[in-house]
């Protein structure tokens, strides 16, 4: 069975059609009752304040970030197996076995004795190839929240084709081994043919974006190359998918506006007839550099390196003329007080992807919100949310919604993972096991940033004339412009400022929506073998990047704006 | 003979009656060719790209962190001396001698001796007291730039006398001492009834504003009482004057709103009639705290602490609505990019204060930009701008011109020392003598930033039920607003979130123009004895405060957003 994304219509609010797929394999779900007994346990067990809607639909996330974090937090890879030992649980006696293979030293359980174990007061077992797994006490922990819940009495398999970067971090995978209990007997395990590859359809891309996960995929432009260009190619620009690509038909998509329960309908015809706006914007996931912060702490992960943003002109409807012809303007916006945006992609309960925005931001003329179906001149491409996507300058990428098909004005926010889940600011205390989800405010505008792009850390360089090309990037959202990038070589004690090449001369402060290019030919000493520099950007608010993540960390590894350090060689040198 | 100051008229623009109040004093000044040999030399002498105008008229400076910043550049109180004895001129014999006191050990000079030395050519000599002092290696380096050569050839004293700060810092009077040369003779050593002193008029302020200078006057509240409210008092507001507070007549004032050449007039009848807006606004300096960022590099200064920040509620006509009415839209304000505030209050010179803020911030219908004649529902008082002033919300308090006499659209800043030297961004490694004026960007939108005002550092402090009580506030320019605002006890390993108990909830972000007052009731080992706490703040923005000053420091000692650490003890307590 092959899933194809369909034209996006009514039916992908109502019945998850993803969830339909699961219900063919033979252990997969629960009935209503069970998921509602299942329910009232949870609710109890967390003491949190989730709507049914959200703890049914909110479902999985792609956090892709938090859940490897999960593995430092504990610091000790096989603390898991320990504490099941402590409260009298079976241990997993091998924790270093790989995953997934069949253990002769542990029992054997049919799918049948699997599937009677999805409740919380039962226990919630998965199996995954071989394993059987008790994820009981895991379940609060879980990054994704309760769709690992979905999964409970049933294989992962199908869970983790759509969720792939869980079968692509062995951290994940050992993690997982940490709760093996048994062995799933032969008869009952899947083969690969029981279920398709939900990414078989992913558009290709350019070689020299390096992929940080592949299901979802998500990848950025090798580094040294992102300084090359003040506007972004498209074949360049960095990718952050959160699900497979929709495959969607320019001349059968349609743009629903919802108000106040009326719906209007635009075709991309309709659409494109109506008067253009070009803006330059560029858009960085607040996700950028999350690695480096939680690598501080410990965890080793490849995602997400420095260069998840890119730039480009964007061409397309301004979301405030749109609204304006229902009668929703700046200084007349009734009880709205957010605008959602839904994508075409769908989560595996069918839930689309959606995300909101202020209504302020919306209703701003000079805030640029775009319904965008060109990007530097041509159609967007598949990766980028053909045939139309919101362009959201200023905020973080994650509310510039991909594969557009509807916009819903509101008085509340979102309820996809992305606003609810991935993208809300916490304390560096705060604990994924202790976060207050409700309370957390959905991450918009983006801090001020900066990156060293070349020379890349680890390089050998060489010095010409005394001195070295250092390039790189920087932005800040909110509309705010760079004013000034400060590099160091001697760990802060002087700074050198960068020459600002490129910026949008046509724009200020608080409406500029792209970054800035630097570069700095820095005085050296050509006899110092270990060279380490620092960079900072300052924008029009005066506002400047933390030293350190020590004091910025976040659990969700986002808006991981330090300075940006890195070390690399100098090429001997005899003249 | 007294200096009233006058109701504002097009006479302060042209002739500058406080240069004649001056040209009263026997030695004071030379004539107007001498003035052009002098700017002459100059020009060569500071290689840098001033008019003419702003070199004659751009006048006294009353930047007073960055002239007690002279004073540590050096590290050395008297490295002056040290190097007038390298360069082989006569050093100050005695550096530790009283300043302006005789010294017999030098030689003595007449006023007509003094008189002769005006030029940097001749060499600028000046006479204090019954001293006489030759500046002229140090007019380069002087903080208020070219005022200091308006005194040269003749007495400091009438110059001081406005620009008090400068007799009430030991530092700035040792530092006048190392420029020693010899004794002015006692016949021609000036009396007090000579000249009357500028600020006889000043209001009456409350006991709890603490004075940081008092000509001109600046001060703050105590910082204990500043989270007693959310709306400050306005007897307990900052107050921060360049100048002597003008005293005006409301019957006799207008307000000249000048757009290309055409200039109309308003009475503060007029305008009082027009409609009506009521904002909350914060204003904060941006100066504020800089005593702490300059301190860290040795500077021993009294002026500015954490307090220079309060909350009113404003009423007056919004200047997009005034500039509407003359045609002057967000849509259409032609080749304008900057509205220019004229004050009435005047440097020596004559040249009245004036700021400017971009034109985009006094279009906005949202941005909220007051000519304000009520501050808390009552009319002004003298100290904060009676009869009328601008309020400009979101912007350092700078911009928020009193008094306010003109309204200049121009495609220019402009000149007044408070938009051209005092209030600029520089880097870390800029020092007074290699800032760039021209290039370096004003500030207007302010970063983030936040201070405990209870506990006091050095307080003792009562645990109760094992907690402290911690107040204080954060504010953040731009319009952003605080989302949270941390506490640590252990140097940044943990952090606590406050509670953040008064905003304002009518606004949001960007539109959001005041501070947020929180509080957190502490958890403390009652054991310890020596406590250091931290706070920082993070905004809508996600921006959040440097750790330390190191990296932030500028020698303006502005946007000093650092975070706030405060030590004190705990009272022993044997429950």
């Amino acid at each position: 069975m092959k899933i194809i994304l369909k034209s996006p219509s009514q039916s992908i609010f109502s019945i998850p059609h993803r969830l339909q797929y699961c219900r063919t394999l033979s252990h997969f779900p629960k009935t209503k009752e069970e998921q509602k007994n299942q329910k009232s346990y949870k609710n109890n067990y967390y003491k949190e304040k989730f709507t049914s809607k959200s703890v049914l639909l909110g479902a999985a996330t792609t956090s892709l970030f938090a859940y490897y974090y999960l593995v430092k937090e504990k610091q000790q890879r096989y603390v898991y197996a320990a504490k099941e030992k402590e409260n009298g649980k079976s241990p997993s006696l091998n924790p270093c076995a790989k995953p997934g293979l069949w253990r002769s030293d542990l029992p054997i359980y049919t799918k049948g004795e699997v599937a009677e174990h999805h409740t919380l007061k039962k226990g919630m077992w998965i199996s995954y190839h071989e394993g059987v797994y008790d994820i009981t006490d895991f379940v609060h922990e879980h990054p994704g929240r309760d769709a690992v819940t979905l999964a409970a009495g049933g294989p992962a398999e199908p869970f983790w084709a759509m969720y792939g970067f869980h079968e692509e971090s062995p951290f994940i995978l050992q993690k997982l081994e940490t709760m093996r209990i048994g062995n799933l007997c032969k008869a009952d395990q899947l083969k690969v043919s029981d279920f398709d590859d939900p990414y078989i359809d992913e558009p290709k891309r350019s070689e020299d974006i390096i992929p940080a996960t592949k299901k979802p995929f998500a990848g950025t432009l090798r580094l040294d190359y992102l300084p090359l260009n003040f506007i972004t190619p498209v074949q360049w620009w960095y990718v952050r998918n959160h699900l497979p690509v929709p495959d969607l038909d320019a001349n059968n998509h349609q743009v629903i506006l919802e108000v106040g329960g009326t719906q209007r309908i635009f075709t991309m015809d309709e659409i494109q007839q109506m008067p253009k706006a070009c803006v330059m914007v560029t858009l960085m996931c607040s996700g950028n550099r999350g690695y480096e912060m939680l690598e501080t702490t410990g965890t080793k992960t490849k995602i997400w390196g420095p260069g998840a943003v890119s730039n480009a002109i964007w061409t397309g409807v301004k979301l405030c003329d749109l609204l304006e012809a229902v009668g929703i303007t700046a200084e007349n916006h009734g009880n709205y007080k957010h605008v959602q945006f839904v994508g075409t992609d769908c989560e595996i309960t069918g839930v689309p992807y959606s995300v909101s925005i202020p209504i302020w931001k919306a209703v701003d003329k000079k805030g640029d919100v775009l319904l965008a179906y060109q990007m530097n001149g041509e159609p967007l491409t598949r990766d980028h949310g053909y045939p139309i996507r919101m362009v959201v300058p200023g905020h973080t990428g994650a509310r510039s919604c991909k594969w557009l098909t509807k916009i819903i004005l509101s008085d509340k926010e979102a309820d996809g993972n992305s606003q609810m889940y991935d993208f809300k600011s916490f304390g560096p205390s705060v604990r994924s096991t202790t976060a207050d989800y409700e309370k957390a405010p959905s991450i918009q505008a983006v801090p001020v940033h900066s990156v060293i792009c070349r020379p890349k850390a680890r390089d050998s360089v060489q010095v010409v004339e005394g001195r070295i090309d250092v390039k790189g990037f920087a932005y800040a959202g909110g509309g705010n412009k760079i004013i000034r990038v400060d590099i160091s070589t001697d760990q802060g004690k002087t700074w050198q400022p960068a020459q600002l090449d490129f910026q949008d001369n046509k724009s200020d402060y608080p409406h500029n929506w792209s970054w800035t290019l630097w570069s700095c030919k820095l005085p050296i000493d050509k006899n110092q073998h270990d060279v380490e520099i620092w960079c900072k950007a300052i924008d029009t608010s005066s506002n400047t990047q933390p030293e350190g993540f020590e004091y910025i960390y976040n659990f969700k590894g986002v808006t991981a704006n330090a300075y940006h350090k890195i070390k690399f060689k100098l090429i001997p040198c005899n003249t």
